[in-house]
């Protein structure tokens, strides 16, 4: 957390006193639109109707980038249009607007802050009970978001590293819903060099000192070791690609 | 701060719309039992009675390792059965129960994430206004806890490092009111290889450049120099041995 | 943050129950008062008025530094006379008053942690009603605070790094409206013997790979460049000095 953000509650509560601000996560890796997209979509269902999300992972600011507004699953989020609510978009009815309406931003808008300066306000104000329709116009010409899992052969597929946590478990862009067979236990999760066969059911089921497969509370197949760091293991990084075969 | 305590905070305001949140830390050491202990330890006492503390430290997730709800100075805590609460059982009156009424659960309860499906919710029920005995019953068989200090000799204790501040003092398991002789400072602290002799009052006391000991805010006796980081000089981490010679 | 903030903040709630407390950073660097006087400088104007700053970068605690209240800009902020309000009391109308009523503290008062035992309850009393007046007297000789831009030439001007941002965006101390002909592009940033001579309007405007200036939300120059760490690359630290030609 540092200034910005504090910048952006600062105007939160003087647009809409009232408002209740939890943080969601101020740790995402700087430019990184597809941890960003992870970490949102692993939050946002969680916090009760008619909550507003302001997600910030904007490298692109001050081009030509559009901010947008998303209803969906009776919540509001705002963001720029690069795909960072493209995990939520792909898998929740949805409506997205362009945020169009200068009135709702605070003047003048920095070419470098806009999350203090447009998506801050506009939220503050979507809280305070300004209707998203006010916001701006519909549209659908937004950004499509980037590929999870792209079968590369008959029963191979190339994911990505999306996040990191805290715990160095690695977590992997498969979701277990998508790879029903995971269960059985017929696959090979290439990482770093590494092959990871064995699928534990919680952290403190794996064997010590050895690489697991678990499906985490998100759903997807992440890759762990029992109290240790398995990202230091195998020496990745988010955005890195992984591989995942059945048999 | 990740997604992780977001999905808490949000499932918290889901069940108890008007509960005040407030993060201690969520920055203990993966795994490390007793930094959680010591760091809920040295803040329960400042908040006002009737707050509900939410302490998972639970490299155990998953497995057999109980939840429990301790009742102790007028507060509430919920924590994984793992001693992460054991300095402030051993200090304060207390009763313990087991955490059983599955319908305070969040469902399904996912193996891996025990703080969003079981503490989370939890708390937010006492915080509404549950009654703990509506929780589950009393249990006198929890974990006892780790030792701060052991008797090595005759005049010599063997403690260990409970906590490298963002200062980088370390601080060590040396209760400054079990040792009352260190106030005629007649002591050798030995850590990584030093040996610490003398005792300051506070932080700027203390000689440029020296290692001296100081009793913390929490009365532990910490290492701790001058405007620079001690845990790099002594190059030690949380959990490492310290041993005090009293003369 | 640890439980040092959470000790401050239960302090705060217990004195005054309905009071917002919003984090503005814990990550200032240990002991570094000009980080800490940056980051209060570039948040505190977006509060609403009537807001009361707690502002602990403190690294002469328990020594003879003193305690003080500033009430400027329609909000009131408590810190150490250390020169970490400089950056706020050079640009605003202000007063500043000692803090002396001791009726005030947290008893008994810790040598080593007066954000818990001093600025948090006062805060909290300020924030329930207590008038400036009542905490303390008014005084004139608190601290002048740092230079931020010493001119060493006809066209030279010495200044500093004041931080350096979790993008790795390096912010100087040199304000774009101290420099007006900054705009004119007619200039020479050197900061770690690299030389700065392009300026961008924003950080996507900048060719990929090169070290730009930018002049950032806050009206300061910074070096930048596009979806990497400027600091990085220059390999230089909050508190280095750097160096402004104009031609």
């Amino acid at each position: 957390m540092d200034h910005y953000a504090a910048a952006m509650k600062g105007v939160i509560l003087t647009v809409c006193p009232r408002a209740r601000i939890v943080d969601i996560s101020h740790e995402v890796g700087a430019f990184d639109i597809a941890e960003g997209a992870y970490t949102i979509a692993q939050a946002y269902a969680f916090f009760p109707p008619g909550t507003v999300h302001v997600v910030v992972v904007d490298p692109g600011v001050g081009s030509a980038r559009r901010p947008i507004l998303m209803e969906a699953s009776g919540q509001l989020f705002v963001a720029p249009d690069n795909g960072v609510l493209s995990m939520i978009y792909r898998r929740e009815k949805h409506r997205i607007r362009l945020i169009a309406r200068e009135e709702y931003f605070r003047q003048p808008v920095s070419p470098t802050f806009h999350g203090r300066d447009i998506f801050a306000p506009v939220a503050a104000h979507l809280a305070a009970g300004v209707r998203p329709a006010r916001i701006g116009p519909p549209i659908r010409d937004y950004q499509g978001g980037f590929p999870l899992a792209e079968r590369t052969g008959k029963r191979t597929w190339t994911g990505r590293i999306l996040k990191i946590d805290r715990f160095g478990n690695v977590i992997t862009s498969f979701h277990a819903l998508e790879f029903p067979r995971l269960e059985q236990r017929d696959f090979t999760l290439l990482a770093g060099g590494y092959e990871i066969e064995t699928l534990a059911r919680h952290y403190a089921e794996a064997p010590p000192g050895e690489l697991v497969a678990i499906v985490g509370s998100g759903g997807y197949l992440e890759i762990s070791i029992n109290r240790d760091s398995a990202a230091r293991r195998i020496a990745c990084e988010a955005g890195a690609a992984v591989e995942l075969k059945m048999r």
